[in-house]
C-alpha cells in the first residue's frame, strides 16, 4: 500500500451499533481512517450519535457527498447474511472506482474476480482489496499447534456479532502492559481489516478450516508468548458451526474467554434456537473433544444496557459462573487481563 | 450425458481395501462401468483379488494399456489428503484428454477450471466433470429441515473412510422392500458419482456448509418419506470436524446410525488423537447441542477381520451398546434397516 486508507464506509440503511460490524469496528479502534460513513437513512448525523463513539465522524447521504470528505477508498462496512453482493451496490462500486477510490470488501463475493470491476479498476488505476480472499496453499490441519510454546487463548461465543473479536482486540493492550509478547489472530474479515494481516476462516474451503487457523496460530505464535485467537460464530449455531467447530480444533486452544449478551436469549435470524444458560453452555464448550479447554473468564456484551443495570449484569456473571466477568468495552478489561496472564503465569511455570 | 461412462480408474500405487475410496465404491456398486484400473505397482491382478470383489476387472500398469480395455472416460479414482492434483498425474490426464476421453475427479482442484485441460479437452472433445464443484447459489442454513415430514436419517463414524457412505447405500434395498420410499442424500464426491447427484459439503465456502446440508435433505425430501444422509468426517477429526459439525447442524438428522471400524483405535493421519470407547463416543454424539438425536444402530467395518473375528465383533457391539449391530457389508444388514423402520414407524404414528 502506498497511501493509508482513507474510508468512505458503505453502510446504507444499517449503520447502528448491531449490524454494521465492519464499520463500527473500523471507527472504533482506527477511526482516522474513517472520512464519512454512507447511510442515507440517516444522513446530517455524526458516528457518535449512532454509536456513541467515532466523534464528527459526519454521516452523509450519497457518494457525491461522502467524496467532499476526500476519501481515498471505499470500505464495504456491512456484512449481508450470506455475503453476497446486494445488486443496488453495483453502481456505487463502479462510481467510486471511476474516481480511482480503491474497493475494500469483506464479501464472500470476491469484487476483484468480477470482471465489470476489474475492468473499472483498471481504467482508473484503482485497487480491490478483498480482505476474505483465502490463501491458495492451504493445507488440512494436523494437529500442529501442539507443538506450540505460546498460550492459546480462543475467544468463544453464544452467536454471532457478539464481541468476539472486540473481546480480544480489548485485551491486547493490557496484556502488553503485563509484559507478554501478545498476538493477535484475526481470523474474520474485519479483524483482518483492523490487524492487516489474517485468513477469513469462513471463506475458504471447508475441508480447510482447521487448516487455515493452525497456520495463523503457528505463523502467530513465533513472535509471541500468548496468541488470542478471535473466535466465530458459536457451536450451537445452525448456520455457522462448521466454521466455529473448525476453528477449535485447528487453533486447539489452552483457554476460552467465553464472550456473551445479557439480553439476547435466542440465536440472532433463527429465533428457534435458544441460547441455553450461560452456566450450562460454558460446560458444554469445556467438553466439546479433542483437546478440552476451560473457560477462564467472561466478556459480556451490554452496550443495550444502561449503568446500572451493566454493571448488575457483571456482578450476576460472576456471581452465576464463578468466573471473573467484565464488559472490556464499557468498563475495564482487567477482570480478563488478569485471568489470561494468571493462566499463562500457571501454564509456564 | 450421451454415453454411459466406461471409466479407466486412476489409483497409481494406491489400489488396496483402505486407499482407493472412490475406485473401489465403483467397482462395487457399477463394476459394469469400469473397464480397468491403473496401478503399475499392482499390474496382472484383477480387482477381485486386491479389494474381494469386482471379479475379472483388470489391473493395469499404464495409460496405453489401460486404453486396450476401451474405456471412454478416466476417474480419478484415490483421493490424496488434501485433494490437491499430484504433478505426476498431469502428464496421465492430458493424454486421455488428447484421446477424447473424458475425465471424472473428486478432487479439490477442480480439474476443470485448468487452462491447459480446458484447452485439450475442447480440442478433442473430451468434457471435465469436477464431482466437488460447488453449486453457485448456496445459502445459509436456516434450520428449515425442522419442517420436513420425511424421516432424516444420519451416517455418523468415529473417522473419516471408515463405512459413512456404503452403510448408507447398504441400507436402501432393505428398505426399500419394505415400502418405503428412500431417498440417499449424497454429500461426498464418491456418493455423487454413484448416485449421479449431490453435493461434496466438503468443498464448499466454509460459512455454507450447513446450507448446503439443508438444501441437500429438502430436496432430498420431497419424494421421500426417509432420507439417508451420507456424513462426513467425524466429530473428533483434527482435520474435518467442522464439515462433520457443519452438516449434523444442515441436516437436522432425527437419528443417527454410529459407522466403526473395530480394529482402529486412532485417528488415521492424526495418531495423536485416540478414538474413544464406542459406548463413550456414541453417547458424545447424542450429546451434540442443536437437535439432538438418538443413536439407533452400530454398521460395523469389519473388513480387516476374519469371518469368526467379524462376527464376534458384532456381538460385542450389541451387547457393549445394547444396539442393534451388523457389518452392512460382510453380513445381512437387515439389524440397521430394521432398526431404521421401527424408528420411522414410531415417529410417524
Amino acid at each position: 500500500m502506498t497511501d493509508a486508507p482513507r474510508f468512505l464506509v458503505l453502510a446504507e440503511g444499517s449503520f447502528n451499533p448491531l449490524r454494521s460490524k465492519t464499520a463500527n469496528a473500523c471507527i472504533r479502534y482506527s477511526p482516522a481512517r474513517v472520512a464519512a460513513v454512507l447511510d442515507s437513512t440517516q444522513r446530517g448525523k455524526t458516528a457518535q450519535q449512532i454509536l456513541g463513539l467515532g466523534g464528527a465522524i459526519p454521516v452523509v447521504g450519497s457518494v457525491d457527498e461522502g467524496l467532499a470528505h476526500r476519501p481515498n477508498a471505499l470500505l464495504i462496512g456491512i456484512a449481508p447474511q450470506g455475503g453476497q453482493l446486494p445488486p443496488e451496490w453495483r453502481a456505487i462500486i463502479l462510481r467510486v472506482l471511476d474516481d480511482g477510490l480503491d474497493v475494500w470488501s469483506g464479501l464472500h463475493t470476491l469484487l476483484g474476480d468480477d470482471p465489470e470491476f476489474a475492468a473499472h479498476a483498471a481504467a482508473s488505476g484503482a485497487r480491490m482489496h478483498d480482505l476474505r480472499r483465502p490463501p491458495r496453499d492451504l493445507d488440512v490441519a494436523r494437529g500442529r499447534v501442539r507443538d506450540v510454546a505460546a498460550t492459546v487463548v480462543l475467544t468463544v461465543g453464544t452467536d454471532c456479532n457478539i464481541g468476539k473479536m472486540t473481546a480480544a482486540l480489548q485485551l491486547l493492550d493490557g496484556l502488553r502492559a503485563k509484559g507478554h509478547r501478545v498476538a493477535f489472530a484475526g481470523t474474520g474479515q474485519t479483524g483482518i481489516l483492523i490487524d492487516g494481516k489474517g485468513i477469513a476462516v469462513d471463506a475458504v474451503v471447508a475441508d480447510f478450516i482447521a487448516g487455515a487457523a493452525e497456520r495463523l496460530v503457528l505463523d502467530a505464535a513465533r513472535d509471541a508468548d500468548i496468541v488470542l485467537v478471535e473466535g466465530q460464530g458459536s457451536i450451537i449455531h445452525p448456520s455457522y458451526s462448521g466454521v466455529t467447530y473448525g476453528l477449535l480444533h485447528g487453533s486447539l486452544p489452552h483457554a476460552q474467554v467465553m464472550c456473551t449478551q445479557p439480553s439476547r436469549t435466542a440465536i440472532r435470524n433463527n429465533e428457534w434456537m435458544p441460547i441455553p444458560p450461560l452456566r450450562e453452555f460454558i460446560a458444554l464448550h469445556e467438553r466439546v473433544p479433542l483437546r478440552p479447554a476451560p473457560v477462564i473468564a467472561v466478556a459480556l456484551n451490554t452496550y443495550d444496557l444502561d449503568d446500572a443495570a451493566a454493571a448488575a449484569a457483571v456482578r450476576a456473571t460472576q456471581q452465576d459462573t464463578g468466573l471473573p466477568a467484565t464488559d472490556p468495552v464499557r468498563f475495564d478489561p482487567a477482570p480478563v487481563v488478569d485471568a489470561i496472564d494468571a493462566f499463562h503465569r500457571a501454564r509456564s511455570r
